[in-house]
């Protein structure tokens, strides 16, 4: 979550009028676009209000390879440092617009500027799915998160329950036993898509305790979040269906590791094709359906099966190689 | 170049008789493909010859994300390390055969072992290409080098040539140029594949001056490299001709980058399918043509176009992906 203070407010970059190659996104992705975008010495701005990206959560990632046990705000911030070190341009603001003007397009930032590029690319990640239950938005902050790398150390000997069946969900639920008395798995099936070691660790975690087959209908609380009224689900015809059966849990907070979703609208507005879930369609060569226009990291198709920091830096890397042999092609022609 | 001394026999590791994922190379591919396969709680065997890969002999790579100012041997070994962290075994032993039998692989040893594994990750990369001129072979290690990396001091203030146009000779030379008195750079083009980059830092150091285009006719000296002779080319209906004007340069020793080629005739023999340049077919998921075999890094034709560690960590993340699903697919059949 990005929280913005009103004391200090955000400098203004310096900016050029004009840049070969815009990435929207300062995660993995984008920050790989740059180094590489610079190496073949191209200008490069990445625009991004969170810097790092969504990794920059993760309490652990030990899958980085030659970076083992490391946490998501190091790998972070090593990927955007590596990029400044480069000397690519940092713009930390929201992008409200994109057109295509001619033979370049035209960046609109919240602030009002306009920064102009040869070639874009969308590396701008996904964002967390919400439950969409009663509770969930008013109590949000006040025990419902979707940050437990954020948030774990305020719940010291509470209780606490994660949603959720994935990696995120297993690997939050092992940081969160570490701080809480006890964390309840909830999830909505008796099956889990997250990697099996991280299910082993779980079960050998003594003070977590699987809450299945259950749905969360509520989040319960005044000012504050005491209880989740849970119902209970079975499988029919491969469908996961409500029974009648509900019960209510007694919990300090819950933290909704649920997926995610591309932020792929920006891309869409531009005319980007998209697949039925709004993942960015790219070929091998990180290449959309727009001349100019690539994308990389977990907005893509290509990564929606396999979300991996090292497949979104690889991406990253092949864009700006893609952005790069336009850009070149398109001289000689000149 | 691997040397094999016989002061201190290779130890005999110990080996499993049957693993889930064998995984033939230990380089960026190879290692990264063990560290997912591991947290897929797959048995993992590397066999390995050469540890870390071609990236060791690389003076300084400044590319992966993450990890700037790197040298080759310090980011080979941070990849077998995290392998290593997450127990896979490792066998420093040529392979002589691979044959499938029945269901599973048997992977030959060169100390006459055999290996079982339910699948194959062919992770060989790529072996340096040679001039195959006169002297060539006989003054190799007297001057004729294809690692500046292990080299390069070994010509303090003498007088060196490097051939080829892609990344590693311009690299090479600017290494080289730190130890050597004078660097001459021949190429039998005019232009360069070598980024633009590293081109231009080519051109900034004083030290090195360009012979270009001539091609290395023969490596001449007693005992040592004493001199090249070398001859201009022309460019003819866009094919490099050599013109009748010869020259001859005098050096102490020369580094030949001109190219590498893919370790694929192990597959090749297996039966997997490999394109005309001999590199190792595979679709998006790295899988073969063969089911249970899967390929990833520089021996793939997906690498061929953009050999990058970043690419080759993310194709064994996959492979070992794929090698996963494949046996827990196998595994729910029964």
């Amino acid at each position: 979550m990005i929280s913005v203070s009103l004391a200090t407010p955000p400098k203004e970059e310096k900016i050029k009028e004009h840049y070969d190659v815009a990435i929207i996104g300062g995660g993995p992705a984008g920050c790989s676009a740059a180094i590489y975008a610079r190496r073949f010495m191209l200008d490069v701005v990445i625009i991004s209000k969170h810097l790092g990206g969504l990794i920059t959560d993760a309490e652990m990632v030990d899958n980085y390879p030659g970076l083992p046990e490391i946490s998501g705000k190091e790998l972070g911030e090593r990927f955007v440092n590596h990029a400044k070190k480069y000397k690519a341009d940092f713009v930390e603001k929201f992008v409200t617009g994109i057109k295509k003007v001619s033979d370049e397009f035209e960046i609109k930032l919240e602030d009002g500027r306009t920064i102009k590029a040869s070639t874009v690319i969308f590396a701008t990640g996904e964002t967390h799915n919400k439950l969409g239950v009663p509770g969930e938005e008013e109590l949000t902050g006040k025990g419902v998160s979707y940050c437990a790398m954020c948030d774990a150390p305020l719940f010291k000997d509470k209780i606490v329950a994660v949603v959720g069946g994935g990696n995120t969900a297993f690997t939050d639920a092992q940081l969160l036993a570490k701080h809480a008395k006890k964390v309840y798995l909830i999830h909505r099936r008796a099956t889990f898509r997250a990697d099996p070691i991280e299910v082993e660790r779980v079960k050998a975690t003594e003070n977590i305790e699987f809450v299945i087959p259950y749905v969360v209908k509520r989040i319960i609380g005044e000012n504050k979040v005491e209880r989740l009224l849970l119902r209970k689900t079975e499988i029919k015809d491969g469908k996961i269906m409500e029974t009648d059966e509900t019960m209510e849990l007694e919990v300090d907070g819950v933290f909704i590791d649920i997926g995610l979703r591309p932020n792929s609208l920006l891309a869409q507005d531009l005319g980007v094709n998209v697949n039925e879930r709004g993942y960015i369609i790219v070929d091998e060569d990180m290449q959309t359906n727009i001349q100019g226009v690539y994308a990389a990291g977990d907005a893509t198709d290509k990564a929606s099966k396999f979300r991996q920091v090292v497949l979104a830096a690889a991406q990253g890397a092949i864009a700006a190689f893609s952005a790069y042999k336009y850009l070149k092609a398109k001289k000689t022609k000149k």
